[in-house]
């Protein structure tokens, strides 16, 4: 028998951490829920359950926190895994895109031989911010010409209003604060 | 119905990139097998088949690659997800070890509210090198007075002998090369 997690038991669950990485920041802190298995897969279980009927083809999820849920995802909907990574790690040819983010710059690169035209897509992260680098994920994904992308995240900040930028594309996130 | 994916199928679906990330190195690029979701769920559910009946009660992967295939592993073994990062990723207190690998030498760092004295892990990570990592992660388990400990890789490299530096514990990994 698994006990019965409550919406409650997942927000008691994530910590709180102040200034991390930077000062002002409030980072909400995945770790202390999903070490809990009965969390961990009340997380996993409701995004699956959200997106099993839109017929994803590939779990887009970016480095590093987004591959953790993001794999057992993937699995679950029986869809393939694609990684997008900080530049330098895929090994092999990859297109980039330069973003922002809450905390600072950078760039994301996605291999070019990872998706086709007609995959259905789900991005998944494990945090909606200001929805900078989803953005960014998204313009990757539209350079194999495909339209059709669900966006998935276990916590999203509302008052970042990352929502505003990604508002073409449904979106499901678990938790917002 | 899926397809039946046989041992010939993954190991022809793992590519190898000459000279990745140094010259000399023949790099195991798992992104073509994770991209086909059936390959991707053959790789889970090996390695959950193998180790379903050992009581697992965490996952401790690596990051990042050991993150995709270790959440989905721990989500279907129902055991807690823990995630050892690079040094100043994990927001709250730490234990931390340093470690020597194919491609240099780094830090690892482990949450100390991660885990519990009785709880039994098995360490995932995609690939099995030299073994430094993986003694290193060993070592931070330790450090909670953990004795059982489970190894579980998608890819050995034979010819670098990690085995021998992680004898006593039991391993199981899917290709070897």
């Amino acid at each position: 028998m698994h006990p019965v997690i409550t919406q409650k038991d997942l927000e008691d669950s994530i910590r709180t951490i102040p200034d991390f990485p930077k000062p002002g920041i409030q980072f909400k802190d995945i770790t202390t829920a999903i070490k809990d298995p009965d969390i961990f897969n009340y997380i996993v279980d409701n995004i699956v359950e959200y997106y099993k009927n839109k017929g994803i083809t590939k779990v887009v999820a970016i480095e590093s926190r987004g591959f953790i849920a993001g794999g057992a995802i993937a699995s679950r909907l029986n869809a393939g895994f694609i990684p997008v990574r900080k530049p330098g790690k895929l090994p092999s040819e990859t297109y980039s895109v330069n973003y922002s983010l809450e905390y600072g710059e950078g760039i994301l690169e996605i291999h070019k031989d990872a998706l086709k035209q007609n995959d259905i897509v789900m991005i998944h992260d494990d945090l909606l911010a200001t929805g900078g680098t989803s953005l960014a994920v998204i313009e990757l994904i539209r350079k194999f010409g495909i339209s059709k992308i669900f966006l998935g995240y276990i916590i999203e900040l509302d008052f970042l209003q990352g929502k505003k930028k990604l508002e073409p594309y449904p979106k499901y996130s678990l938790i917002h604060f």
